[in-house]
Formats: C-alpha cells, structure tokens, sequence
C-alpha cells in the first residue's frame, strides 16, 4: 500500500493540536491561587501581550513592505512575464509563514503566562504536580510549534508541489521568528541585567524581590524572549531544514519520505510528551532527559518500520539516525562545559577568586574550545551522510545532508516542550518568591528551576547544531535553484576570488549582528538602570516594602528600546546578503553563505557555551564554594554572569536565525542575482 | 638591458645590513647614565637574554625533530627514492629558516636593550635626541629582519631554484616565529597583568615602581614578546609572502619580479628609515606616519620605473599599489577602532561607568564591528588584484594576489622599525621611571610612549591584513603543488563535504589556539601573583623601599611558564592540520586552510581591536574623563584593560603566524596528502 505521507503529517498535526488543546484545557483548570498570586500572574500576563502587540505590530508593516516586494520581484519580476498568478502564490505562502510563526508565539506566550502561576500554585501540593504543569505548559508549546511547522508544510506541499512556495513559507517564518528572537532577547537581557545591577548588586535584595520595580519587566522577558523567542528559533531551524529537504527531493521523487520522517517525529514527540512525568525521589532533570531519550527511540524505531514497509533507501534512514546522533552528542558536549558538576565550571569559578578579568578570560577560553567538538561533530555527521547516500545515485549524497538535519530535527516537539519548560517554572520560581508562598514552596520549584537551566544548554547545543545541517542543506538548496535556473551545476570554490571575497564579508556578518544586538542590550539597560534609580528616590516607601513600584515604566523602556533595535540588526543581515549578491553574482553569495554559515556556528557555540558557563560558575560560588555569596570572587561571578547574559540569550541563539534568513534570503533571490549582478 | 634581481635583492640586503651596523653602533656610543640606569638596564638585558636562551634551547630540540621528520619524509619518503639529496635540501632550507629567525630575534633583544636605556638618558637633551636614539634602535631590527629574509630567500633561489626549498625555508622561519611569538606573549603578558594587578590595582603605587618585584619582568616582556615576537610575526609572514609567490610565479617565469618588487620595498624603507626624524614642535606620531607614507611613496615610483625599464606588465604593478593601499586602509580603520580621540574609545570609557560588565560588552561589540571593514579591505584587494592581472593570461590572476601581499609587505621594514620603537620607549619611560630622572624627562618619555601606542594599533591592523592576502596566495601555493603532483587542478568546492568538514574544523583551530594560550597567561599570572604576594610578605622593607625585590624570581616565573606553554597551542595546530591532511586528503585540507584563514583574521582583527580600544580607554580615563584615577569608572577600565592584554598582544597576534604556518605545512605535506590519505 502506498502511503500519502503529506496528508498523514496533517494528520499527525491535527493530532498534536488536539494534545495541546486539552494540555491547554487541564494547566488552565488547575486551581487558582490567592488574590496576590493573580495579580502578579496578570501583571507578567499583561507586560508579555503588550511586548508581542506591539512587537507584532511592526513586524506587520516589515511583512507588508516585504509583501510588495514579493510580489514585484519574486519568483520572476512581474514586467517580465504575463502570468502574475506566481507572484501572487509566493506572496501567500511568505504571509502564512509568517503568520503562522507569529501565531505559535501567540500560543506559547499565551499558555506560558498560565503555566506559570498554576505551576507555582501546584508546588504547594508536591514537586510531581508542579513539574506536570509546568512541563505540560512546555507541550503544549512544543506540540503547537510542530504541528504548524508540518501542517503549513505539507498543505503547501499538497495544493502547490512547488519548491519556491515552500522557501517562501520558510522565509516568512525565519524572517519573523530572526525579529522575534532578537528582539525577545534585546528585551530579556535588558530586564535582567537591569534587575540585578540594581536588586542584587547595589541594593543587595535578593532575586525577585517585589520591590524592584524590574522585576516584573525580567519575568516578561523570561516568556517574550525564551518561550517565544526560542520558540520562533526551533520553528524556523524545522521550517528550514524541511524546506531545503523539499528542494533537494523533487528532483529525486522523494518528497514523501521527508513528510514521513516528520510526522513520525512529532509522533514519536507526542508520545514522549505523554509519557513524561517525574517520579517519586526523582530529580525533575532525570524526568526531561528520559523524555528525551525515549523519543529518539521511538523515532528510531517507527521510521525504520516505515522505511521497510514503504520500500525506501535503508541508508537515508540511516543519515537521519546520524543527525539524530550528532545532535545528542553536541548537547552531551555543551553540558560538559556548561554542567555545574563539571570542571570548565569549577576551573572558572576559581578564576573568579583573582578578580573578574579571570572570569572573563577564562570563560571566553573555554567557550573557544568548546567550538572545536561541536563543529567537527556537525562536520563528521554531514561527510557520513553524505558518503552513506552517495551510491544510491546522483542527488542523493546532498539528500543525505538533508535527511540527517531532518532526523536531527525529528525530536523537536520534544526540545521545545523542555525548552518552554523553562521560563515557566523559572517565572513560578518569582511568582512563588513575589507571592510569599513559602519556604517548602520555593524549595521545590528552585529545583524545577534548576533543571530547567541543566537542558537549556543541552537544547541550545541542540539547536545550533540542527542549524549548522540545515544551513548546509540550504547551501545545497541554493545551488539546485541555481542549476534549475542556468542548467549550471556551479561550485563554490575557495580558490575563485569572488566566493572568498564572499566568504570574508559572510563572515563577519554574524560579528556585526551580534555587535548591533549587544549594543542594544547595553544602551537599554543603561536607560532602566535610570529609571529604576529614579523609582527608589522619588517613591517614598519603596524600599521598605510599603509602597509599590511602577512595574509598567520598565517593561515599557524594555519594549521601546528592543522594538527599536531589533530591526536594523536584521535588515542589516539581509542588505548584506543583497548587496553581496548583486555585486558579485551567485558565486560571491555561495561564498558569503559558506563563511556565514561557518563563523555563525563557531561564534554562536562560543558565545552561548562561554555564556551558560559563566552562569554555573555564579551557581557553583553561591552554593558555597570559594567563599560564597558576598565574597569578591561572587562579585567577579556576577560580572561574568552579566557579560553573559547577552552572549547567551540575545546574541548567540539569534546568530542561528540569522543564518537561515540569510541562506533562504540567498535561494530566494538567486534568479535575481543571475539576471541582475554586476560580476 | 637584463637586471638580475635576485643578485640585486643580495645587494640591497648586503646594504640594509650595513645600514644596521652602523645604526647599532651610533645608538651604542650615545653618552651612558648612571650606575642606577645602567644596573637596571642590565638587568633587563640579562633577563630577555635568559629568556631568549631557554627558549631557543626547547626550539632547538624541537627543530632537531623537525628536521629528522623532514629528511624522511619530504619532499618524498627517503625509501620510495634512491637520491636523498633533495630530502637533505629541504633539511638545510628548513635549518637556515629557523636560524636566520632566530638570529633576527637576537639582533632586536640585543639593540633593543641598549637603545632602551640610550633612549632613557637622551631624554634628558629632548625630545627629538631621544626620538632618534629610539627609533633608530628599532630600525636596526627593522632592516635586519627584511634583509634577512630577502637574503634567504634570494640566496636559496640562486643556488637551488626549486620551490619547495623555498617552501621550506619559509616552514622554518614561521614555526620558530610562531613559537616565539606566542611564547613572548605568554611571557610579556603574565607580567604586564601580574605587575598591573598587585602594584596599580591592590597596592596603589604607580606603574614601573622599582618596588614591585615583577617591574623589570614586565620590561623583559616587552622586548621578548614585542620586539622579537613582532618582528618574528612580520618576519614570518613577509618570508611566506615570497614564497608563496615564487611557487606560482616560477611556471610563469616571473620570480624576477618579486624580487625585484622585494628590493625596492627595502631600499624604500632604507631611505625612509633615514630621512625620519622629529621635527621641532612636532608630535612623534607625525613623524612615524610621515615616515610610511614616504616609504610607500617611494616604493610606488621605483617600483613604477622599474616595472616600465624591465618591461614588466604594468598590471603586475597595479596589483602591488593595490594590496599596498588595503595594508594603509585597514591601519586607518584600526586607529579609528583603538585611537584614543576616536568614539568608540569614547563609548567604551562612557559605559566603564556602569561597571565592568558594560566595559567587557561594548568592548568586545566594537571588537565584533571592526572585523567588517579589515576583512572586506582583504577581499577588495584580492579581488581587485584578481581581476586586474586576469587578462594577462592563465596562472597571472593569482599572480596578482600574490603580488599584492609582496606589495602590502613592501615597506614592512619600515613597519617593523616603527614597530620595535613602541617597546623601547615604553621600557625608555620605565628605566627613567626607576632611573628617578625627573618629571621633565618622564613627561618626554610619555609622549614618546603614546606615540609608540598610536602607531601600534596601526602595525597590527597591517600586519593582520599582510596575513591575510599572504594565506589566500598560499592556499593557492598549496593547489598549485597539487596540480604540480597530480595534474589535476582541483578547486576547493564548499560544497563537497570533505572540503565543508575541513572548513568547520580548520575555522575552530584559531579559537582553540588562542583558548590554550589565555589559558597559558592566565595560570601563569596566578602563580606570580602570588611570588610577588610572598615576596611583600617575607621581605622586610619592601614596601618601603628600602629593600631591593628579587627580580628574577618574577623573570624565573614567567619564563618556565611560557616555555612550558608554547609548545603545545603550536603542535595543536600544526598536528590538526596533519590530521584533517591524512584523514581527508587534500580536498578536505583545502577547506581546512580556507576555513582557517576565515575565522583567524575574524578572531585576530576582533582581539587585537578590542584589546588596543579598553587600553585607550582606560589612558582616557587616566587623562581626567569619567571620573578619571581612581574612579569606579577606571577600576572598570583597568578590568577590561587586563582582559584585552593577552587579547592584543598574545592570542590575537600569534593568529596570523598559526595561520601561516598551517598553510606551510598543508604546501610541504601536499605530497604525502596525495599518497595516503584515508579518504
């Protein structure tokens, strides 16, 4: 029996729609909390919509602007040809990316800023409970995330069986998910550094402390810039990666296979998602890392079956087991060098004890080395797929490239759902504080909340190193557009001075990105600090707890200073690819896609692995070691931790996004460039 | 009528050494100081020499090793031939390499550590006397180095013709200069920090107080890791430019040129090196800019005369004037980057008010900013070259951009000069410091100094950006002996996974090395910290000043730690490339070296800029802005000052020699690549 897979995964994604509905339904049941407990949850609630309103706002006039030029340019300029029907197709398919990104934002926010207050709520009632809520508030994230990815994929699959359309719904997709994802962190880090400097450091008031008038503002960010944002990532890396999949197959008849690997991926997710929950004595993290596992087992498992029974190539089943493998190795290697239990973290912290000029060198130290196992293992995963693929015909060695980001990908319902994980349990953790629930309370979700920081660095590793396949499959992609175009099947040459004169200004692409992003971080905070200052003098009563801050003052600089910073930034990225491509041709933008794609990796590895380091090493002194909390080499740990703050959460996860744009943005305009460049 | 450049390159080097001889002897009959002076000249001397001796010893043994590996194995193991005669060649090439940078290195310590106190005590008759003693000391290492290597090179041309032997010649310069550089940057910056660190920040007394036991350390260190690192860094890279071009000039007939090109970017240094002198009223800065302008002035026009006598392509020229004016280009971005009057160290010192965190970030954010405009610099050139020389015929494109490095080394004599000033005057100002020569002396020695500051950021771009254009025309070299072997001309595809696997791995190798030699200061910095902490404790007097420190107890210090950690950040990087050789063949070295020179001149350009900009930014502070001594703001400034020594004058620096000297070994082992490599 032949199976239609594509309308299986929209099978499968009305599946996964129908489990985020009820995991919607039953966080949203559980019981409320006191009045207090309410109204710091609305108050969160309130600060993440306005942020995403208004955020979506401008992205709304971005898309329109973008729309038009589309519909000018794209696939074909429209004075060029009679048929506008094309155009116009091109111009849906980016507008559904771009909603249905946005939208999967929307869920995540909106189930986020729920799970957190009732997963507070159900720590009083044992650690089981409020892990269920906050994970289930995870899944429903996760599940929401995939099964749009899937459904817009194969619907599109489905109605066009067209490869430019499915590049345009990723391009819409990857363009939002790069604004939101900077300007999520822009936001973020501009609340917590704010909230420390003051709270923490100057006033010596403990994290989450109700008087701070930031701290509302840093439990905002929590959700606009690490559930969405890091939602927005995930989604565009899977976009991406099935995008260039799709590319890839239809020469080779093997679009199916790619949908079937996706649905039984989200399948495998679903069922790993159900079966996860925390037992009794056990520690949250063993539960997430279970999870994990066992979705990769059943993915293992189910696609073989399909393999077999619908006859495919035994070996693409295969490369996706690699991709699969490789991701789970890069986050093994991550969690070395950012684990507390592990030596990077220890050897940091005890460079904090000689002053934070240690701090700062020695965690930029090993977050250099830590580049070296990630991007040989993104290196070995694509030369064993691609040879594995390679006998069985011409086409089939970049197929296999392909298929492994796929299969690294495979589990993503899963990484996503512990990723949301996350700020949820790290917001109950301040609503828990905040609403003076107690000491038993604030014992168990510190735990939560520890395993919670444990798998971001496994997730981030994961999603860097699934972006580092997938750009290389659109580096592949780019070429095939190429070929269909000329019937020139060209290579990116080091030795043609065009492609390195490309590969030289690609990658420094990555370094300007991230210099713009940090810049905005910097000049925001530095207007919170201010405002936080001005708080503490002119409201009388805020320091000893009678009187309230003005909470909205600062999620509002934070909204303001990260809507205005997160476009040039991207823009920047996309003009370069642009201007790269018109002057120099397609080989000048392989190259500037290659040095891109390369220094991207090695600076987003450094800066997120350097960045989750100094973080645990500011744990590991204030569990007690080398003096604790108070001590200088604490003082030398915060500033460590600050440095890394942007480095990990604005910086270094936006870098992924920045590669995929400019990789779509690349095949996108490659016709463009052909007809118009001036080399 | 013919002209033989090659003799002629003899002739000029013949002269440059005459022109150092009597340099050396003027600096060395200037009037002597004191006993005090004099004993602490001494000292310096004897610990750059002790330093010097050790580490040529471990180099020695490890040139021994080198040379049997050669002589069995390259060009062609010694039993799959019956004539050992070349395999012999090459050993002695690479000998006379590693000596002859040896040597060059020995002539700056040993002018160095005369003009250094020369300088100090000229002082007192002005400014201009003291100028002049100064750079005059410099100029001796200055055309020592560039006639040493024209010499070498010229002389193994005339005798063997044959360019692996130059090849090797090369490998032998740039492993002892990479040694030597990163083992002088261990050295130079564990004192600079330890002496920092204990005298300004804990015990409050000013810089190059002789009561801090690590103060005649740090003066050690500027020779040895300034002096005789920079100039084995230019040394190395100017020799691998030749080389590079004589590979892919001698199928075209062209070797003349270069040397023809070489010899009159001497003969202009010379005569810029002589008329260079501090006019009344003016700022020695002018008077070093003057200087390199005129060099390169003078180098057009002889080399334009020359071109038109001999009948060269006149496009050949072209290429030169253009990778000429790239090397002045990226000098001026970098000053704009680091220079004091310039807005970025303006917005650095601005955000030291927020505390050291902000100082790391925008540091490092202008850091990231700056690689764009150096790195496009490169590729502008390459193209531009490319293309300029394309239409001669087939082989002259590369030509071009081989030319065009030779063209932005051509007045690198008078580069190093000006370069090798910067440490003398800065020891200068300490030897009058502890000399107690009086603030009018001191206030002469200053301006000397921040002159010495300005023009380094300057060489340090250009000296990046020679780097540069020289590992583009090795990675060329490298195919060219390829095709030598094979016949085949292969390109270096990014898109075959051998080649985008070397690239990942060859783009880690620069972040890896810099890694292991932050690490190499920042252990070292730690232990004599704590000598200098027991030497204020067990020594009565000390602080005081009435009791003399144990100097070479510090010198012991940093010397044992840097022998000890230079050697394997060299090995990592040489034994990488040996693997991903054999592993993958020449394809994937390819990628290796392209990937290589990528993320090297990113992360080069990135820490060289941001370590000069917090070094300016903390001077901007001292001189009264934000607070000025003393303030948080400078406290903050003095953090990221620490963080960006080892950044400016050991990791990033010793990049560009990494680079070249991985190219050279990927050219020698081309060979054995072809023959057994696994894949």
């Amino acid at each position: 029996m032949v199976i239609n897979w594509a309308v299986v995964a929209v099978g499968v994604s009305i599946l996964s729609y129908i489990i985020a509905a009820i995991f919607y339904y039953k966080v949203s049941k559980l019981p409320t909390g006191n009045e207090k407990i309410e109204k710091i949850g609305s108050y969160i609630r309130k600060g993440s919509f306005t942020f995403l309103k208004r955020e979506y706002k401008i992205l709304f006039c971005f898309a329109l602007i973008v729309s038009a030029i589309i519909f000018m340019f794209f696939p074909t300029p429209i004075w060029l040809q009679d048929n506008v029907l094309e155009n116009v197709q091109m111009v849906i398919a980016y507008i559904s990316g771009s909603v249905l990104s946005g939208l999967a934002g929307y869920i995540g926010i909106s189930i986020a800023t729920i799970a957190n207050v009732k997963s507070a709520i159900a720590a009083k009632m044992g650690l089981a409970k409020s892990f269920t809520a906050a994970f289930r508030g995870g899944a429903v994230m996760g599940m929401a995330v995939v099964g749009t990815t899937l459904i817009g994929a194969a619907m599109l699959y489905i109605f066009f069986g067209n490869s430019d359309i499915i590049l345009a719904f990723s391009f819409g997709a990857s363009s939002l998910a790069l604004f939101a994802k900077a300007g999520g962190g822009i936001f973020t880090k501009t609340a917590d550094i704010s909230a420390d400097l003051t709270g923490k450091v100057e006033l010596g008031i403990p994290e989450d402390d109700p008087r701070n008038p930031a701290v509302i503002a840093d439990n905002v960010g929590d959700n606009v810039g690490d559930v969405a944002g890091m939602g927005a990532d995930l989604f565009d890396s899977n976009i991406a990666a099935i995008a260039a999949a799709i590319v890839i197959a239809i020469p080779l008849g093997m679009v199916e296979l790619i949908f079937c690997f996706g649905s039984l991926g989200l399948l495998a997710s679903m069922i790993g998602v159900l079966l996860s929950r925390v037992g009794k004595k056990e520690k949250p993290s063993t539960a997430l890392n279970r999870g994990t596992y066992l979705t990769c087992f059943i993915f293992v498992v189910l696609t073989l079956a399909a393999v077999i029974y619908c006859g495919y190539p035994i070996q693409l089943w295969g490369a996706a087991v690699i991709g699969m493998i490789a991701g789970v190795v890069i986050g093994i290697t991550s969690n070395y060098f950012t684990g507390e239990d592990k030596k990077p973290v220890e050897q940091v912290a005890k460079s904090c004890e000689n002053g934070p000029a240690f701090t700062i060198l020695s965690g930029i130290s090993y977050g250099f080395l830590s580049t070296l196992p990630a991007l040989a293992g993104i290196g070995i995963a694509a030369i064993a797929s691609y040879f594995l693929c390679d006998g069985l015909g011409s086409g089939y060695a970049m197929m296999g490239i392909s298929i492994s980001a796929i299969g690294m990908l495979s589990i993503v319902g899963m990484i996503i759902s512990n990723d949301a994980y996350g700020p949820i349990v790290d917001n109950a953790r301040g609503i828990a504080e905040m609403g003076e629930l107690g000491d038993e309370v604030l014992e168990i979700t510190d735990q939560l909340d520890a395993a919670g920081n444990t798998t971001k660095a496994i997730t981030k590793g994961f999603a860097i190193g699934a972006a580092g396949l997938t750009v290389i499959a659109l580096l592949a992609a780019f070429r095939e557009i190429v070929f269909q175009q000329t019937g020139v099947l060209i290579g990116f040459d080091m030795m043609s001075p065009l492609v390195f004169f490309g590969a030289l200004v690609g990658a420094t692409i990555p370094a300007v990105f991230s210099a713009m992003l940090m810049f905005g971080v910097n000049k925001n905070s530095q207007v919170m600090v201010k405002e936080i200052h001005r708080q503490f003098e002119e409201i009388p009563g805020l320091k000893e707890g009678t009187a309230m801050p003005e909470y909205e003052k600062c999620i509002d600089i934070a909204t303001i200073g990260a809507i205005k910073q997160l476009v040039p930034a991207g823009i920047m990225a996309i003009v370069a690819t642009l201007i790269v491509g018109f002057v120099g041709g397609v080989q000048a933008v392989g190259g500037f896609l290659a040095g891109n794609i390369i220094s991207g990796l090695l600076l987003a590895m450094m800066m997120s692995n350097a960045g989750g380091l100094w973080d645990n090493a500011k744990k590991y002194i204030e569990a007690g070691h080398f003096g604790g909390k108070g001590s200088d080499a604490h003082k030398a740990a915060v500033i460590g931790d600050t440095v890394g703050d942007p480095f990990k959460d604005t910086a270094g996860p936006s870098i992924n996004t920045q590669i995929t744009v400019v990789s779509l943005v690349a095949s996108l305009a490659a016709t463009l460039f052909i007809q118009f460049s001036i080399f």
